[in-house]
């Protein structure tokens, strides 16, 4: 069982209209929904390639009854999330039909009380008994702590559960120096982390900050690993055109799976990038291709930098 | 009591961002939202003049269960929505914090089937027996026939209900052919109907195709009446610059009180003018601004033109 954390869940909800003019009215021609947030799409790519997953953080109001039932839908996936009173916030894409262009609209999570706060916590550390891997996924909700990250990393490690971290901004940089198994940054991410845009330097510079591994997702050109067992690029076979939406946490999946599985480095990351490439060439936002995925798996190219420090 | 009917209710959902950039990522700085469609809208003016009322039409799913937990805290309203088994639409508006301008992004109703919406007319005939007016309002959701209203209109009249109609298109166009005692169409629905852009004509003309009064509402200009007892223009005293969203939703609340309590017509037009225009400058879409609405009332002007035909 892997378990994938997200304190700040969300429906997703996307809407297609012919055409998206500012300051007009517009009739929306086709509406999708689903639930969302970073640790939640992890969690059904997991399910997707088989594994079972347990999904926990925070859900609330009707939109969080909705992201339930959502859930509940998902075959290998279970519903662990914690209710709070806030309500679930809503995430809305407007695709422009015409150019295929997403306008994003993000609502602010609902505020997190202490007492929930903490009522998590019970949750998450009796959840760390029975799992294999756990990853810490996306933004805080308004209420928590900066350093909330920081604190499930030190259970996780003092569970002995590898702990894999995704975010971003002050959060990353406290949950970092509690030492994480892994990262995952952007070169954004990355470089507000390090002060670095130069990705080898900045992923070495993470690693001395506290992250045992560091894996950086750099787009088009892949990932760069930096781990005590070695440095490696991984990157996809050709350049891919199509919506980028939730490769990011396609390459969580895959590197999640990879480490549960006890793969060696390089089948992780070819599985990372085949993942998040196949998940940009796949028309509905954040799935993945699966014929495209399966057929990339042996067309990453992964090479070998130079030795761990 | 007054009964408003709204086939297509909605969840009304606003977002302010400080900018809107199309096809870039914006962060929510504010999310209101409350129970709509027209006839809801109307419903809550009446409420708010202190008028007993009562709202049906279909809700259902998630958000109609949101859109009856709003209703639930409005004093003076009763909720007689018929359930059904499609989602009740949401309309997000978009509200650019620099500029003051909307974007609006309407879904599309829930599928109503025939077995719902013979459930609903036998709730409807019901109601009548205990009402002194009735309010049919806006779009007709996908899946109920065009001519809907029309068959209500003719239910009313056989409980000798006085029957206002506020839509559009070939609902109204059938809907006016049943003979309500009163229609409110906006310029471009009153030319849809009857062809002519000429306010003056148009109106005399969709009493010739069977509406017993026609009261014509011209944004700024106010609003042109032309009943059985006489033909009047009633203005507000000046331009107001706002937000007229809801403001043709308050003047049917208006003629409908109006009505009701027996007032003249100069009287009826003096309180919808001022209805609409304390709506245009009230700072939340679709309230309207109760010092200015008292303030407003003796000052609209209400002249009469030529005798009715």
């Amino acid at each position: 069982m892997i378990l994938t954390v997200t304190l700040n869940t969300a429906l997703d909800i996307t809407y297609r209209v012919p055409v998206l003019r500012p300051h007009t009215s517009h009739r929306v021609t086709e509406v999708g929904e689903r639930p969302g947030g970073k640790g939640v799409n992890v969690a059904r790519v997991l399910a997707a390639l088989g594994h079972a997953v347990t999904v926990t953080g925070f859900a609330g109001g009707s939109t969080g009854r909705e992201l339930r039932e959502g859930l509940a839908g998902v075959r290998g996936l279970t519903d662990a999330l914690v209710p709070c009173a806030g309500r679930t916030r809503r995430t809305v894409a407007v695709v422009d039909e015409r150019t295929g262009d997403t306008t994003q609209l993000n609502e602010p999570g609902p505020v997190v009380s202490p007492a929930e706060w903490s009522a998590f916590q019970d949750v998450y550390e009796d959840l760390l008994d029975s799992v294999s891997a756990v990853a810490l996924c996306g933004s805080l909700p308004p209420g928590l702590p900066v350093g909330a990250y920081a604190g499930l990393v030190r259970t996780a490690r003092a569970a002995n559960v590898p702990v894999l971290l995704d975010t971003g901004g002050e959060a990353l940089r406290r949950g970092v120096a509690a030492r994480p198994d892994l990262i995952k940054p952007n070169a954004d991410e990355l470089a507000e982390l390090t002060g670095s845009h130069e990705p080898r330097r900045a992923t070495q510079d993470a690693r001395r900050r506290g992250a045992r591994a560091v894996v950086a997702s750099l787009g088009a050109e892949g990932l760069l690993a930096h781990t005590p067992e070695g440095t490696w690029r991984a990157v996809p076979p050709a350049r891919v055109r199509g919506n980028p939406t939730g490769a990011g946490d396609s390459a969580v999946a895959g590197l999640l799976s990879g480490l549960v599985e006890h793969l060696p480095w390089p089948a992780r990351l070819s599985r990372a990038v085949a993942l998040s490439t196949a998940t940009v060439l796949s028309p509905a936002a954040g799935d993945f291709d699966r014929p495209a995925y399966e057929e990339l798996l042996n067309r990453v190219s992964v090479t070998g930098e130079v030795s761990a420090a």
